[in-house]
């Protein structure tokens, strides 16, 4: 595990200096570096594509941006971090005074030492983020001000990949990938998307998971209206996976899907610090997966949930604020909901009435009397006693309060014992 | 405020002289000036009547009595106060010594300064109401007793003022007006619920409000056997509006009722101390509209509530214990509940798949990457997210945790951008 | 009551001596004390009688067993305590070395004064329990080892004892009668369950009432084979009758069945410090009955529950374990939850538009205004409230808080009044 931690660490370290947004190179060499760590299918969506009530739009690239004072000197400097343009900024080429360019800059009073991450998508226009102390210190006078981006037709880039499974039947993980230089969010998501998809590789898991790497809101958008969701059956946002917090469970719109059960059993399982948090329609892609229309069973993962701590979009969200314990702890977690996802299943009872006789299938302690019953035992009997074709294993687990994993189990030695039957999921 | 709080317990003292009863003509010189305030049906309903298991009585009426020594002084005066005289009594006039009489007094042994409110509505006997004080003053010898009364066939006497709505179906607000001299119960409830009326009018609601102005019970049922209940959706019974304590109220037989669920948000969304309690089949003429045939939408809403402070039905409910303040508090909880329950609504998400995009549409902030967003913006994913015609606008504010207000801002937002439409309520 | 208590102790003293277990003549002998005080039906049911997915295994029978050392001294001895043998031990007639002999021997480590009770039914073995104490104080050496037992084709025997009710849906009233002497487990349980019966036939009660005595496991087993089990009802395991600790509930399988609730409200209403817990599949024969075939509305009565005391199944679960106040304590519990169950019915108001008028009927305080309603008046307004043929007198009892007794006694004014009709329990 430490050596997976530091695995996705390396990973994210390879992509924090890229500038990315929600279209453009940065995206592209993104995937591609995710790519050599797992296979993708990258697709590329043309501008002015209808995407449900949304349209694609045009691409954004940036070569270079600065402030410079009247002896050349850069003040602010695209080079120095991607944070210090306004994401989607128009390209401007200008002297002004500093009084008419403070309508362009952004800061954060309060943190007066940090770089704020700001965008404007949706409404053309320029600017630069930098720090109230940076700015503090700026004389009056002319400065010169040049953005060297594009805005031009192109394409929305995105990629899936996809781990079959034994049924066609999908868990969704989505991870958004428009971020730049910010570690926590989301690089240290793709981190664990990217690992988790390579365990799983690893067997054949039950269900076909599908991994989806695609800018915020526009990329989600643009998956649901390219793609048929009747198979997804679960999914899971993943964000903010590795800063210092507590684990933070999002629930579905749904509010008591699979994919809630599982993780609210894992999570108390493992006996993890960690909250569970009801559904809003705000913070990541489940906002999308759980629209109405749709309202798929998608819940989010995160440590620190959105906008949560103050290093959230700021420049402190950098490489010494995540960490591969961090990483590989919420691999863990993703490990063991995935594991009780595709183990999860009704059973029947086969011989429902009064017990079945354990001992003489080598299936129960034979000396009686003694009141220390094995928990595998009492497994068994929970097992028998639920498996009506209405419970399954998680209903099993979350009434006995047993661990998964013992239900499950006994699920298996009762099944070669020909006493129960596996039916649906 | 502070004007129409005034106002209410101007008309509270004005109707606090009169010998009120379940029939009779103090209920009519109540209705008479309460009419001055508002325009009132005034129904006569003729004794012997029958009105559903029950039949109207005979009409009470009472012109004087008094208990006085040998002296001729009266040592007992209805003049004094009307509660001296036991509700209902028949027409006495005897002597008799003190130990006879003893059967006829009534008193509050644990509280002697107070005089109690007793009546005998169903079983004919005559009787006084006297402080303990005074009993125990009383030296024993012969008194005059005499109880100048009339029993006998008239009418029940109750009214009704409408204020049309946009919609047939009604909400009922009812108060009882049978009690004599007792301030809290129920002038206050009587002058909340004209004031409340008076308010109502200015506008035209959604619903068709009906106000009830009728003796407690006998008075409900007599509505009730008249009136086809069909149409009414909510209603609320006012009582003991004017006290120093917190308000209560008293969820409908069917425990989450829409009125039972406005009340509950609208106190706590107020931040007002207050108590919201179960329904108990005892109380005021939620009684009548809660019994299983009818089974209404019936709450009940009072400060402290039924018998639940020492000057319950005794002289101490008087022109003291209620305040201009504590009136103008229930009207104002009344009118918010009001104005949610006129507003609710289901809406439908026209745009259902995924968010629409609300940025071309002028309804979300430009700039992006922040993390303060408004309650505006929070409000309207809510009612996007919500608006699959399974929910109302309540239920968007209590799952969300957002004001209504809020919510109903928000849906007006959505509507004008044709982005949902109104449904039923 | 203390005479009852006194009762059932002087039945355990009779009992306790006797070696029982699943089979065999401590099985008779017992069952014939039973029938002492109760008729029994005795059943006997051939070994290799299948019953359900179990057989009946042969009979067992002990006469004599021990341990004794080289000069003939009976180190443990069967005649002193017929715990010393493990339950269903073969017989056998050596000599050996005590590390032989130790693989034979149980004790209890961390209770080194008690003498464990330990049973082999199912697989062929032999063994001695003893304290750890005297297996410590054993010099190394021979032994001559001798167990006078048979296993031989037989029976298995129950018994059972009917009420006959008015109705002949029954509810079942089951306890073990297979554990040797062992006071609190079981016979307790068989006390309390023998003087229910009495008390029970001295009137003829609504259900009719199985008490079924039967050896834990393989009897609950063989009783389901050989019954239809549809007429059941409601049911109770009896164990663990007479221990100082409070009352336990365990709840059926089903979790609100109908004796669930009236043991949660008899229990609540008694004011007896007691725990309600939910089903498990572990403890008494209420694993059989709630098996998922039959998931039957039984729970299970215990003071101190299975294997929740340090004196479970130990030899310190004697005649100073168990008390006569104990049993009589468990013994008022089921008599009142007899009591609630025979009398829970749903009746239909007949008057159920407004309230009927009580008051001309008798059934209401004639003098108004005063605020101490009775709770009989308080019991017959939720009765009456409440009875729209969808809520049992139980239900109004739970809902209003009023005890089950003033409940049933105004449902019985009302009946008798012509107020309501019964319908169904």
């Amino acid at each position: 595990m430490s050596s997976t931690g530091e695995d996705m660490y390396g990973l994210v370290e390879r992509l924090y200096p890229l500038c990315r947004s929600i279209t453009g190179d940065g995206v592209r060499a993104t995937l591609d570096i995710v790519g050599e760590y797992l296979p993708l299918d990258v697709h590329e969506v043309p501008t002015g594509t209808q995407v449900l009530d949304w349209t694609v739009p045009q691409e954004w690239n940036i070569r270079d941006a600065y402030v410079a004072d009247t002896t050349g000197r850069r003040v602010v400097d695209f080079a120095a971090s991607n944070l210090h343009v306004l994401g989607y900024s128009v390209p401007v080429s200008a002297t002004m005074p500093l009084a008419e360019l403070r309508a362009h800059l952004h800061t954060l009073p309060e943190q007066p030492t940090l770089v704020p991450y700001r965008t404007s998508y949706y409404a053309p226009t320029w600017g630069f983020c930098l720090s109230q102390e940076t700015l503090d210190a700026l004389p009056d006078g002319e400065y010169e001000v040049r953005i060297d981006s594009t805005l031009a037709d192109g394409h929305l880039t995105y990629a899936e990949h996809v781990v079959p499974g034994q049924v066609a039947e999908e868990v969704i993980v989505s991870c958004h990938v428009c971020h730049p230089s910010l570690a926590n969010d989301n690089l240290a998501g793709i981190a664990v998307a990217t690992f988790l998809a390579r365990e799983l590789a690893e067997r054949t898991p039950w269900y076909t998971y599908r991994f989806l790497f695609a800018p915020g809101t526009i990329g989600a958008i643009t998956w649901l209206a390219r793609n048929r969701v009747e198979r997804v059956r679960h999914g899971l946002v993943l964000a903010c996976a590795g800063d210092p917090g507590q684990l933070t469970y999002k629930r579905s719109r749904r509010g008591d899907a699979d994919i809630d059960r599982v993780l609210q059993h894992v999570l108390t399982a493992s006996e993890r610090p960690h909250r569970v948090v009801e559904f809003t329609p705000y913070g990541y892609d489940e906002r999308q997966f759980c629209s109405p229309g749709f309202d798929l069973g998608v819940g989010s993962l995160t440590r620190t949930p959105y906008a949560g701590y103050p290093e959230y979009h700021t420049s402190a969200d950098n490489l010494d604020f995540v960490s591969p314990e961090a990483m590989a702890d919420t691999l863990a977690v993703c490990r063991e909901a995935c594991a009780v996802l595709d183990r999860n299943r009704r059973y029947l009872n086969l011989s429902p009435y009064g017990e079945p006789q354990l001992g003489r299938r080598g299936l129960y302690g034979s000396l009686g009397g003694r009141s220390d019953a094995k928990d595998a035992q009492l497994a068994m009997l929970w097992v028998l006693n639920l498996s009506d074709g209405e419970h399954s294993l998680l209903d099993v687990a979350e009434r006995s309060g047993l661990p998964f994993a013992s239900v499950a189990a006994a699920a298996d030695a009762l099944d070669e014992a020909g006493l129960i039957k596996a039916g649906s999921p």
